[in-house]
């Protein structure tokens, strides 16, 4: 059940870069199933990958080609070729190589992605035979396909995309992604693939794209795990008019805050699809001494299961919150100058609850979707914001009845 | 819904402490909901409580009172006295200074303990007109009683009791604990009370009591949420005839020994007792470089709903095992080397799903009530054991709708 507004945008194309889906058959016998990405010659590419000590084979396989001017991406679904050993890597190598054969390119220039079910082979012969025919639809136009093809259970297709200016000329950031859990039922993955026409050295790019998934997709959580698979990519195509992007410039600060812009989208999209969601809680911490502190205190709060059934229940039951920032870890914090707002209602003060407290007040916040957990530690500056949804029935089921 | 042997020992009476417990009407009507227990002058005690910095007002006196030769401890269920601020604190001394009337003591010599709802103030009238019907029924025999007068939504009352030599002499070490979740749904708390007989030091009794919980109450998990109320205390009254013990000793290790079974037993007892759980999972890590290591691997698979939701279904999804442990920060970990067994059934060898796996012996592991999980590192030789159990539709039910 996915929370409030999912609608798919206007996707503005970006020069210089196709998209192409076909079906292999991996899991889906109707939908696509694969997607490959072109990026024109002289492109630049970044990309940020799980932190997961038991990383896919495919991700294996990208970090290690990502340095070798990447002109293609191929993403499956279906099979997240993870815990499958030796052979999981000879698959994901093969795979590219039959995607250099088909586009006339070489194997190190492919970056392979796949998503789905851990622990199964990858069907390498039926995706190895739809290459031809993803190849063949290769469009600039083809975002929306592409959204659909590397959906597992989402329950719908994520974008979002920017369009705006640098020196007078129109530049374009276009992404899609999926992922309805941290790791779906048996089945993995986060994934991120953006796109924009802007000129930028791949160093940069990576810079800016790892500044803008910390701020997005590492702020955000359905269950607290990571994915084996997990990554966030973006081709440069360089094809727009607009010069080239240099570090600390003024043309930097509007890319970058575009590219923010849609990362926190495509990772906000991620949350409202959170299985079993009914709710998304945005937990924004203030006044923390710095910025590891104040995330440290809001991914508690958004982990515990506690909190998280009670705002499925709608119950403004403030006594969990507080016991969760007080079990953040956080040195020589002072309960008496903590704060707690549900929405704008202030729920505790001074190391209790609110006298101006009313159950009615918190009831109505409750009540609503969408609603921010505000809690100020009078520490500090630092301020951070972490998304999360509810805990509800249908987590459960969908979690523990995926193979029955 | 309780999982296995729950059943409520031969609690053998400790020589020099006393329990007495009364109705005082806190929340219950019929049950006891108040316990004191008294110890000889002369006697020892040691507590451990919890790490959540906003702990309640009952743990701040606690520590306090510790170091001052306490005699008396002082429990009420049904109301935690947390979050409560400045007056909470001024109730919890006040509960104190009137059972000191009552038994003709000082305040200093209680330890005030409280478990319940968050956030609502101590009826300190009602307790206060419960404390002479405790002290009236003081009795070595009453450790039935206080089992029952501590809980809260506890679905059964815990004890563990062991009787052993010292030099030749009979000691008994006996005690009770309450518990249903790390935090109960707007209820707080795991709460140990244990006694003994023994002749031993305050300060060697600290020193063994912070061992015992380190290995036993620190070793489980229900929903990962640490309560603000958290504590565990034992008085020795030195009442039984063998010899004081001494550090370093052979008698030391026998007295640890015991005391660590009857601590193991009780947090056991409060996993088989966690809410809405239909299993007990023992997660044993094994090869690790040390217990650090394997207790943060044992613990990010005890607390992964992802492993718990599975475990509910019965589904041998050792994909999720996996990524638990891959993401649990183990640096340098070696895929190749780590091996995953379902009981006896080895899942995991070599980085995938080993050879000899069949789908149909991990179900049978997987129907059983009780399962061991053990993970094979093969990177030293710590081993380190964290119970838990399952998530399910229960838990999700009892957290979400108990205010309701």
């Amino acid at each position: 059940m996915a929370v409030g507004d999912t609608s798919f945008p206007t996707m503005h194309p970006v020069k210089g870069v196709r998209l192409g889906t076909c079906n292999a058959g991996i899991k889906q016998t109707v939908r696509d199933d694969i997607l490959l990405m072109a990026v024109e010659p002289g492109g630049s590419c970044a990309a940020v990958f799980t932190q997961n000590a038991f990383c896919a084979a495919p991700v294996t396989v990208a970090r290690q080609h990502l340095s070798q001017a990447p002109r293609w991406l191929l993403c499956n679904s279906g099979n997240a070729n993870a815990g499958t050993g030796p052979r999981g890597m000879s698959d994901a190598l093969s795979s590219c190589e039959a995607a250099a054969q088909v586009l006339g390119g070489e194997l190190h220039q492919v970056l392979p992605y796949s998503t789905g079910v851990i622990g199964e082979p990858l069907p390498l012969a039926k995706l190895v035979a739809a290459l031809p025919g993803a190849a063949a639809n290769l469009d600039e136009q083809h975002w929306d396909r592409a959204a659909k093809a590397i959906m597992t259970t989402d329950t719908f297709a994520k974008g979002a995309s920017e369009r705006f200016e640098i020196a007078g000329e129109t530049v374009v950031i276009t992404g899609i992604s999926k992922g309805a859990g941290m790791i779906q039922p048996n089945m993995a993955t986060m994934l991120g693939f953006l796109a924009t026409d802007a000129k930028i050295s791949s160093e940069l790019l990576q810079a800016c794209l790892a500044n803008a998934v910390e701020k997005s997709f590492n702020r955000i959580t359905v269950d607290g795990d990571t994915s084996t698979n997990d990554a966030c990519t973006i081709l440069a195509s360089g094809a727009s008019a607009a010069p080239i992007i240099e570090a600390n410039s003024a043309e930097y600060e509007v890319f970058a805050a575009a590219l923010n812009k849609v990362c926190k989208r495509l990772a906000e999209l991620i949350v409202r699809d959170g299985e079993g969601a009914t709710k998304l809680m945005r937990i924004v911490v203030e006044q923390a001494q710095d910025s590891a502190e104040a995330v440290q205190v809001a991914k508690t709060i958004a982990h515990s299961p506690l909190v998280k059934t009670a705002f499925f229940a709608s119950d403004p039951n403030w006594g969990r919150i507080l016991a969760a920032v007080g079990r953040a870890g956080v040195v020589h914090m002072d309960l008496e100058a903590i704060e707690i707002y549900l929405g704008d209602v202030c729920i505790v003060r001074q190391g209790g609850r609110a006298d101006s407290y009313t159950e009615a007040a918190g009831q109505q916040v409750m009540n609503q979707a969408e609603i921010t957990v505000t809690v100020r530690l009078g520490r500090g500056v630092a301020v951070e914001e972490v998304l999360t949804c509810d805990f509800s029935y249908d987590y459960v089921k969908i979690n523990a009845e995926y193979r029955t």
